[in-house]
C-alpha cells in the first residue's frame, strides 16, 4: 500500500561532540520516506531549491521513493543548523533558514490522490489541512506535532486534530499542550481532541502508545554506537507507518508491532550522520534488531 | 528465605504540589523492608531515636519484619525534609538532620548472621563493609549506590563493589561515575568493578538490567495517581530482592521477573504519601498489576 508524506527536505549541518556533518541530506520527509521505503511505496510532497544536489535525488529514487510531488523551485533549499551536547539528547537549533520552504504550497499530483496512508510531518497546520483536502478518503492519517502548536493557528489545529487517526507527540509537548503534568491525564485530554491513537515519543526511553485506556510501552534499545540523533523521530514514524502500510492491519496487536518497528528504524538511524546508516541497511538486519527488541523487553508470567 | 537490610529509618516531611506530609514514616530500610515483606522474611539493621513513634514500630512488626537489629538510642530520629515540583521527578532536599544516624554503628544480631540475601541501602560504604563482615556467606548481596560515592572513600567503595552481586544505580549516576555519557559503555565499565548484574533505575521510564552483554528493559506503568515518589527506589529494591528471596532462583529469566516485581511495588508506593499505599496493599493487587505490566510491555514476533 502507498504512503503519502508531506514535510521538509533539507540540508542539515550538525555538530555533535563526536564530529560534525556539513550540509548533508536531512528533513522530516526525507528521513520518514527513507525509513518507510523498506516496507511500502512512499510518495513525497515537499520542495527543494535549485541548489539541491542531484545525488540526493538519485539516492531517494534508488529507494523507489516517488518524487513526482517534490517541487524544485528557484531559490535555496531549506537549511537547518543544530548541535547536541555530550548526552546526545535535545538538539539545540543554531539556525533555521526556511528559504524555498517559506512559500511552499503543497500540490498533490493526481497519481498521489488515492494514497491509503498519509503522514503529515511537522509543517504548518494550514498546509497539512490543504494536503488532506486533496487526498481521497485515506484509510489512516498520522501526524507529527513537533512545532505544530507554535503557529498560533488554533482553528486550523483543532480541525486537523479531528482528521488525524494517529498523533505522534513528544512527552514534554503532550504535558505542555494538555497543561497537565500527569502523562496519563494529558493523553486522555489529547485523545478527546480527535485522534484514536496517541504515540508519545520519549527518545532514549522508547515510546508509549495509548488508545482508549490501553497503554503499550516500547523500549528503546541501549546502543553503544549512538552518533547523531537527528531524524530519529522521523525514522520512527517511517518504520511505524511503513509497517502499517505493509500489513494494512490497524488492530492493536499489529499497531504494537509497528511501533517496535519504528523504534528499530530509529535505532539504526542514530548510528551515523544523516541517512548514512539507512543507506547501507538491509532487511535481515531489521529483522535481527526486531528480535533483539523482543529479547530486550521479554519477561515471563508469574 | 531471609533478607537482611541495613539502611535508614526516618521521619520524613514531604511537600508536593498536591499536598504535604509532616514527620511521616520514611527511610530506605523502612520502604525496602515493607515492600519486601510481601515476599519474604526481612531483618532490619538501623537506628532510631527515643522520639520514634511506637505506632511505626507496631506497623513494621505487623508486616512480620524482624526488628531485633533496630537500635533505639537516646536522641532524635533521622529526619529528611524534601519537596517535589509539578512533574514529581527529582526530589529537592530542603534539610537533612542525621541525628542518631550520625553515630550509627550497625550491630548484626546473632540471629541475622545466616541471612541468605543482604541489601545495603544508601549508607556509608564503611558501614556497608562492616555489615558484610558480620554476615556469613550470603547467597546474594545487593547494594544501592545513591549518595554512595560522595563519601570520598574510594578504597572502601572499591572493596564494596567487589563484594556486591547486584548494584542498583540511577542512570545519571551511572554515567557520571563511569565518566561516560553513553549508558552501554558506562554499564560495561561499572560491571568491570565487580557486580555481575547492574540495575539502572530510570524513575518514570522504568529500569534497565544488564548482565554481561544482555540487557533487559522493564517499563514503568503510566499512572494517573502519582502522588509522592518518595521511597519509590527503595520499594523497587524491596520488590526485586523480595521476589528473589521468595523464589531463590538467580537465573536471568527469574531476575527479569524480579525486576518487574520491583517496578510493581514502586508503582503502588507512589500512589500515596509515606507507606500509606503499602499499608492497605493486598497480594491479589500485586498479581493484578504484574499482569498489567505484562500487557503494557507485550508485543508479538514478526
Amino acid at each position: 500500500m502507498s504512503i503519502l508524506v508531506v514535510g521538509s527536505v533539507a540540508l542539515d549541518t550538525v555538530h555533535t561532540p563526536f564530529g560534525s556533518a556539513d550540509e548533508v541530506l536531512g528533513g522530516s520527509a526525507t528521513y520518514f520516506s527513507t525509513a518507510a521505503s523498506f516496507f511500502a511505496d512512499v510518495r513525497v510532497v515537499a520542495v527543494v531549491g535549485k541548489d539541491f544536489p542531484e545525488a540526493h535525488l538519485a539516492f531517494l529514487k534508488s529507494r523507489s521513493i516517488d518524487l513526482r510531488g517534490l517541487q524544485q523551485v528557484p531559490g535555496r533549499t531549506f537549511r537547518w543548523i543544530g548541535e547536541y551536547g555530550f548526552d546526545l539528547n535535545d538538539a539545540r537549533t543554531l539556525e533555521t533558514q526556511l528559504n524555498v520552504f517559506a512559500d511552499f504550497k503543497p500540490e498533490i499530483p493526481q497519481s498521489y490522490r488515492e494514497s491509503e496512508l498519509v503522514f503529515l510531518a511537522n509543517i504548518d497546520p494550514d498546509l497539512q489541512r490543504e494536503v488532506l483536502r486533496q487526498v481521497r478518503s485515506p484509510k489512516l492519517v498520522a501526524a507529527d506535532t513537533m512545532n505544530f502548536w507554535i503557529t498560533g493557528k488554533p482553528e486550523a489545529r483543532r480541525e486537523m486534530l479531528k482528521a488525524v487517526n494517529v498523533l505522534l507527540i513528544n512527552a514534554a509537548e503532550a504535558r505542555q499542550r494538555a497543561q497537565e503534568p500527569n502523562l496519563v491525564r494529558a493523553a486522555r485530554k489529547i485523545l478527546e481532541w480527535g485522534p484514536t491513537s496517541l504515540v508519545i515519543k520519549r527518545g532514549e526511553y522508547g515510546a508509549l502508545m495509548v488508545r482508549e485506556d490501553t497503554w503499550f510501552a516500547a523500549p528503546a534499545i541501549p546502543l553503544d554506537s549512538v552518533f547523531d540523533p537527528t531524524g530519529a523521530g522521523d525514522c520512527f514514524a517511517g518504520g511505524f507507518i511503513g509497517y502499517l502500510a505493509n500489513t494494512m492491519n490497524f488492530d492493536e496487536t499489529n499497531i504494537r508491532k509497528a511501533i517496535v518497528m519504528g523504534s528499530v528504524m530509529a535505532s539504526f538511524n542514530v548510528e551515523a550522520f544523516s541517512l548514512d546508516r539507512l543507506r547501507r541497511l538491509t532487511y535481515p538486519e531489521i529483522e535481527a534488531r526486531y528480535k533483539a527488541f523482543r529479547r530486550l523487553a521479554h519477561f515471563e508470567d508469574l
